[in-house]
C-alpha cells in the first residue's frame, strides 16, 4: 500500500474508548465469543407507535424479535433473523427428505401469466409497472411462475416425475388492514412447494407425503397443531387441508372432533358434503392458519400447458398440488400458543440461542466469575450441538436475578449463572431449564454431559 | 383417521412405475442418498429464448444453475440455489466473525423517507402504490429504512456504538438493459451492511475492518480480486471503494498499479485528486464490479436524525458507513473468471456438490459396481465435512466418458468412478480433480484420506 489512499489502523493513534471495543472485535479477542452487552437490543426507552393487539405481538415487539416498519412490515431483529434461518433449516430437512428441490423465482411476476389463470383482478396483488410500461405483480404465490417454468421442460419423461420444487422466499399481500404483527401482515416469508405428477392418483400419493412431512415439521417443533379439511378458495383445486395452531386470536372457526383426528375448516359446512359429523363429535376452537395443502389436478397445467411424455409418447397435461408454510407466521403464533406469562417459550430446536450464560457480580470475585464464565463458554461452545448457541450475559451493571428474568422472558432454554458455589472446591453451577421450570446445580462436566444432547439444527 | 376424508398411501393397492418412485421416496429407501436421476435437470431439448450475451451467462444457463423468467429476471435451480446458500454461509461467517448482526428489512420502503434524501427521483428505482394509494418503492440499497430505524433506538449510548447491522435480501433495479444474466438483473440478491459510529476517526476504523472482511471472504473463494479508489455516486459519501474480479466483459474501466496494490476508477481521473499515479505505473483493465464500500459519514443520519448520546450527555450525530456485495453477481462473476473452455469451475468452498460417483455399467457387473458406489458414498457422505455434499450419476443409460464429460461442465471438484478396478483384491478407484486436472487411482480408505480435508461451508 506504498502508494495507497487507503486508511490504516496503524494510523489511528490515539484510541477511544468506542474505538477499543472497535478494535477488540478486530483483533477477535472476544470475536468468538458473543458477549450480550457487545449484541443488539434496543435501548429501553426506546419508542414506536405501534400498539400491540395480541399476546404473541407484544412479546415479539418487547424482546426485541421484531420492529415495526411501516403498516404490516416489519423489520426482523437480529434473534427474530436467527429464528427465521433455524425454522428455514427445519423445513429444508423435511422437504429435501421426502425429495423436495430447492430453487428460487423472481419476485415480479408478469401480468400476462396472471391474466391467463385469470387471477390478475385478485385485490390483494400488490401491481407496478417497470420503465417499458409492462404490467407485473408481486407474487404472492407462484402457480404462474413455476407452471410456466414446466411447460418449458417440453418434452418430460414421464420417468422424470413427480417433480417437487420449493422456495422460501418474501412474499407480497396488499392486506385491507394488517394486523397481529407477523400474523396478518403485506410483507412475509413463506414456503410454497409445487409438485408435478402423470396421474391424479398419483398426484394423491405425492400429497399425502408432502403433509407427512409437514407433520414431521410441527412434530419436531413442539407445536400443538390441527389438520383439517379445507376450503380451496382462491388457489382452487379438488382437495385441499389447512394446518392450524388453535389460539382464542385465530382468525378461522374450526370443527375440531373429539373422538378422532377429523377436523375442517367450518367454512365447508353447508358446502354439500355431510358425510363427516356421522360418527364425530365436533367441538368448535379457533386456529391461526401456519400451513395449506392443494391438490390442484389440472387447474393450472391446464392453462399454462405444463405437460409431461407418457411410456406410449403421448403428451399429457400433468396433475399439480402446491402448499404453503407461512413462515414468518410460525414464528409468531409458535410464540403465542407457547408462551407462558410474560415469557416466550420458543419450539426449543428454533430458539435463538440455547443457553444463557450469567456470571454473578460480586467485588473482588467478579473477575473470577467471569473467567469461569468464559471457561465454561468455550467448553459449550465445543459441543457439536451447540457451537454458535452460547451467549455469555456480562451486563454485570445488571443484578443476576434481572439478568435471569431477561433471560427467561427471551425464551432461551438454559440459564446457567456462576455464582458462590461455583467457588467451591468442585465447582457447581446453578443449572435453570426455563421451559420445565426446573433448578438445580451441577459440576462443569453435568452440565457438559447434560447439554450435549440438546436438539439443535 | 376413523372418520375422516384424508386419502392414505394403504388405498393406492395399484403402484405404477412412477409411484414406485414416490414411495421409494416416502419410505426413505434411497431418500438419503443423492441420486442424479432423482434430481432436477433439464430435458436436452428444453428451449428459452434467451440469448447467452458472455460466457458465464452460457455456462449457467447450460448447466442448469438458471433460467430465463422475464427481462432480467432468473428462475435459480437446485445447483444454483446451493452455490447462493453457501456464498451466504461463508459471508455470515465473516461478518459476523467482526460483529456483524444479520436483521432483514422489509422490500416496500414508503417514499417518505426516499424524498427526505432526495433519492426519490433515482429513474432506477421500481414504484408502485397501495390500496391507500401511499407510495413505495422495492429497496435497491436500504440506507433510508436502516437510518430511520437507528433513529428510533434514541437515546442510544456511545458505549453500543459500532453498530454493525446487515442483511442478505433481494433487491430491485430498474434496468435500462439488463443483460449479462445475473450480472446485470433487475433482481438480485445483495449483502448490505450499515455501520453507526460515534467519530469519523471511529467510523474509519470500522471501514478498514468492513474492507478486511471483505478481503478474507474473496480470499476464501480463491477469487482474483481487485481493490480500488471508487466514485461516491448516488450513494454519496466520502471515500470509497469498490472490489472487482478483472474480466474483458467487465463494465467498469480501472487502472491498476503493476508496482504496488494501488488502483482506481477510471471515473475518478480527473476528479480532482491526482496525487495517485506519481510513483504508480497505471494499466486500464475492465472489472466487474462485485463489492462496494462508502464511508458515508452523516449524508444520511443528518437527514434521518439517526443520533446517539456521548459520554458528556450531549445528542451527536451518527457516522455511517455502508458496504454492499452483490451476492448473485459473484456467482455469476466467478464463472466467468474461473471457468476452463467449456466447463464450469466453482470458487472450490461454494460448488453445488463437491464430489460425484460414477459407477460404470458393465453387463453382469452392473449391480456389484453401483453397490460399490452406494458403499463409497455413504463413507464420504459421514465424513463432517462432506455430509449432503456427495452426487451419485446412476444415469447408467449413459456412458461413464459421458458422465465423467457432464459432472466436469458442471464444475463438481471431485469425480470418482467405480470401474474395471474396483474389482481388484484391493478395490481401485479412480479419481479425477477437475480443478487440477488430476487423475489417480486410489483405495477407498486413501479416498477418505484425501477427501477429509476437503474445505467445505
Amino acid at each position: 500500500m506504498s502508494c495507497c489512499l487507503s486508511i490504516t489502523l496503524s494510523k489511528s493513534k490515539m484510541l477511544s474508548a468506542c474505538m477499543r471495543q472497535v478494535v477488540r472485535r478486530y483483533h477477535n479477542c472476544t470475536g468468538k465469543r458473543k458477549y450480550l452487552s457487545d449484541m443488539f437490543y434496543s435501548p429501553a426507552k426506546s419508542k414506536h407507535k405501534e400498539e400491540y393487539s395480541c399476546k404473541s405481538h407484544r412479546l415479539l415487539l418487547a424482546n426485541d424479535i421484531i420492529y415495526p416498519c411501516h403498516s404490516g412490515a416489519y423489520y426482523l431483529l437480529p434473534f427474530g433473523q436467527r429464528v427465521l434461518e433455524k425454522l428455514t433449516r427445519v423445513i429444508d430437512d423435511e422437504l429435501q427428505a421426502i425429495g423436495g428441490q430447492k430453487i428460487s423465482m423472481p419476485t415480479l411476476a408478469p401480468s400476462k401469466l396472471w391474466r391467463k389463470t385469470e387471477r390478475w383482478n385478485t385485490p390483494e396483488l400488490f401491481k407496478l409497472k417497470d420503465r417499458a410500461e409492462t404490467d407485473y405483480c408481486l407474487g404472492p404465490t407462484h402457480e404462474e411462475l413455476i407452471t410456466d417454468y414446466v411447460r418449458q421442460l417440453h418434452p418430460l419423461s414421464y420417468k422424470r416425475l413427480p417433480l417437487m420444487l420449493y422456495q422460501i422466499t418474501r412474499k407480497f399481500r396488499d392486506e385491507m388492514a394488517p394486523k397481529y404483527g407477523l400474523l396478518r401482515g403485506r410483507e412475509f416469508e413463506m414456503k410454497d412447494m409445487y409438485t408435478f405428477d402423470a396421474t391424479e392418483e398419483n398426484a394423491r400419493v405425492t400429497y399425502e407425503i408432502v403433509c407427512n412431512a409437514y407433520d414431521k415439521i410441527f412434530k419436531r417443533l413442539n407445536l400443538p397443531f390441527v389438520k383439517v379439511a379445507g376450503a380451496t378458495g382462491n388457489i382452487g383445486g379438488k382437495l385441499s387441508h389447512e394446518y392450524h395452531l388453535p389460539a382464542d386470536i385465530g382468525q378461522d372457526q374450526l370443527l375440531i372432533c373429539e373422538k378422532c383426528d377429523f377436523g375442517l375448516n367450518k367454512e365447508l359446512v353447508g358446502a354439500g358434503d355431510d358425510e363427516f359429523g356421522k360418527h364425530c363429535h365436533l367441538k368448535e376452537i379457533n386456529g391461526i392458519e401456519v400451513g395449506h395443502a392443494f391438490l390442484l389436478g389440472t387447474k393450472y397445467s391446464e392453462v399454462l400447458d405444463a405437460c409431461f411424455v407418457d411410456k406410449d409418447g403421448n403428451t399429457q397435461v400433468t396433475k399439480m398440488g402446491c402448499f404453503g408454510l407461512g413462515v414468518t407466521r410460525i414464528i409468531q403464533a409458535s410464540v403465542e400458543v407457547l408462551s407462558v406469562d410474560d415469557n416466550i417459550r420458543w419450539p426449543e430446536v428454533i430458539a435463538p440461542y440455547h443457553v444463557c450464560i450469567i456470571p454473578q457480580k460480586e467485588g473482588y470475585m467478579a473477575d473470577k466469575f467471569f473467567s469461569m464464565a468464559n471457561d465454561l463458554y468455550d467448553k459449550l461452545d465445543s459441543l457439536p450441538n451447540l457451537h454458535d448457541e452460547i451467549l455469555l450475559d456480562d451486563r454485570t451493571q445488571l443484578t443476576v436475578g434481572k439478568r435471569i428474568k431477561k433471560a427467561n422472558e427471551m425464551g432461551l432454554p438454559y440459564i446457567v449463572v456462576v455464582g458462590r458455589k461455583a467457588l467451591e472446591e468442585i465447582p457447581l453451577f446453578e443449572v435453570i431449564e426455563t421451559s420445565e421450570k426446573r433448578t438445580f446445580f451441577a459440576s462443569a462436566e453435568q452440565v457438559i454431559e447434560h447439554m450435549k444432547n440438546i436438539q439443535t439444527v
